[in-house]
């Protein structure tokens, strides 16, 4: 029998991985807010320049949880982790005992709440390396990468997991499996946590610019993410910096999702980067300046989005 | 004799501050470019709710400090200190021997240039607290403010700087002395330094916006500052940051100067306020990460400005 699986949050994210799982061969239904109309009549159209062109005619195509119809052996949340949504209450209702839930979204100290609203299911926790947007409703332009990684919280790899891992293999992708997936966690935030903000508050630079004139910068804040990880029991690899910066000179010139996000209007993952970093250092008494200073900046940046006060043309 | 007065820098500030002085008598001529053709014809319109409004016709108005004739009593710069101007280039060809040069101007640390460049002439550094905008060429809009601080360098006030702010007080302005003007320019540094960038890096925030949302983080940057003048050798009051926070409560909303010039695509002090506090940081081996953090920032920002980077569309 086929899996049958729930990806929530499609997006370009969701509805990509959705749709390489079902061409493994899994039954994949979707929950489908914004581009509902267009995904329940035409599915999705996914172009990819590393993996063809396809069409993905999911097996459900709903508008929230509560519409799913059977038991999902898979719900797979791809939503952005922004300040606006509640996570538990999106996958809630197509939750069942023996449904293995699955986060891929970015952002440290993101599994107590997943753990704590479901104490007897398996907890999975993912990363996805990856360019896509949705450049259309229904249409996914896979650009480059791709990798997944995942783990069982707090720490172990499952039969199920490594099934699912399976399934994303033989779609063409690589999907890797972490016995720590929380240090996973921390790694992918000693880039984020520079390069997202850094991107936004420069008014839009890439990364390129950004790493070139301010590289010192870059490597400040990333010794906090290392520290504080490691304050947080989760030591990250010596040569972690030194990597992410060779990595990052021989990338081609990249917007960051968060800069994506930003121009597009969108809720931004500030709390889910650095909200909760600081948070984190404040817990466990450790000074990282730059990681605050760089949420203070952002959380003004999106206080001006929201509010156009009216102010006098003074200068002092 | 009246007193011959050249201003150079004759945007608002300088427009203003001589207009004031030829109306307390003194003999006032400006050098003034992109306004030159309005200004030599019909001198300047000064706006002001608190003094009232007048014509001020400038003695000689010329485009540059070369062709002034005569000997000058006082050359005062009023430009922006932005790293694109060279002011000692600026007034060379009007100072002469008994010439006092008083420059007023935001920024820590301007001071050794001029002493340098004029080992032999009495330099006044002198520090305005004060709102007007140039609403068009020529016109000029005191909103509110407009105290100065005089005093020479090293650490004294002559004879002249006591003439020329009673020149000031006699027009009806506040001009005080102050024989330790270096502290008073790190102790306007202890306001300039969050609120300039934030507002820049915010996308446009007024100060209360900044303030109520993000005091802690203010106070820290405040903080720097008092700790890195005292090590320049000028420890400020005590109460300096409890005394800031609370005046910026009872301030209107403002925009700062910063933003002003940001927002009408003109060069920005990040250097002289910014930039020259992170290098004296470094030379007495200080940690002052908030600035740091700040000084990289605003160069992003400004690297953002100059170019248009090509990007492609991608997400991390």
């Amino acid at each position: 029998m086929n899996d049958k699986i729930l990806i929530i949050g499609t997006g370009a994210i969701g509805g990509f991985y959705g749709a390489l799982l079902a061409k493994a061969g899994a039954e994949v239904s979707v929950v489908c807010r914004s581009d509902y109309p267009v995904v329940s009549a035409q599915g999705y159209r996914i172009i990819s320049r590393d993996l063809g062109n396809w069409n993905f005619k999911p097996a459900q195509v709903v508008t929230r949880a509560a519409d799913f119809q059977g038991a999902a052996d898979y719900v797979i949340l791809c939503s952005k982790l922004t300040a606006d949504i509640n996570r538990v209450e999106l996958i809630r209702d197509a939750v069942s005992t023996h449904t293995v839930i699955v986060f891929i979204q970015n952002g440290v100290e993101t599994e107590q709440e997943m753990r704590n609203a479901f104490p007897d299911n398996e907890v999975v926790s993912g990363l996805a390396f990856i360019c896509c947007n949705r450049i259309e409703p229904g249409v996914i332009n896979h650009l480059a990468y791709g990798k997944l990684t995942l783990g069982n919280l707090p720490q172990s790899v499952s039969d199920k997991t490594h099934h699912l891992a399976g399934l994303f293999n033989e779609s063409g992708i690589v999907c890797t499996t972490m016995d720590d997936i929380v240090t996973g966690r921390w790694i992918k935030c000693v880039w984020n946590a520079p390069f997202n903000p850094l991107s936004v508050l420069s008014g839009g630079l890439a990364t390129q610019d950004i790493l070139r004139t301010q590289e010192t910068f870059i490597r400040d804040i990333m010794q906090e993410v290392c520290l504080l990880a490691a304050a947080c029991g989760h030591p990250l690899p010596d040569d972690i910096i030194d990597t992410n910066i060779e990595n990052t000179y021989s990338m081609p010139p990249y917007k960051t999702s968060m800069l994506l996000d930003f121009e597009q209007g969108r809720p931004m993952e500030t709390e889910a980067i650095l909200g909760n970093s600081v948070r984190a250092a404040e817990r466990e008494s450790l000074a990282c300046p730059n990681l605050q200073a760089l949420y203070a900046l952002m959380k003004l940046r999106e206080l001006k989005i929201q509010s156009s006060s009216s102010l006098s043309d003074n200068a002092v």
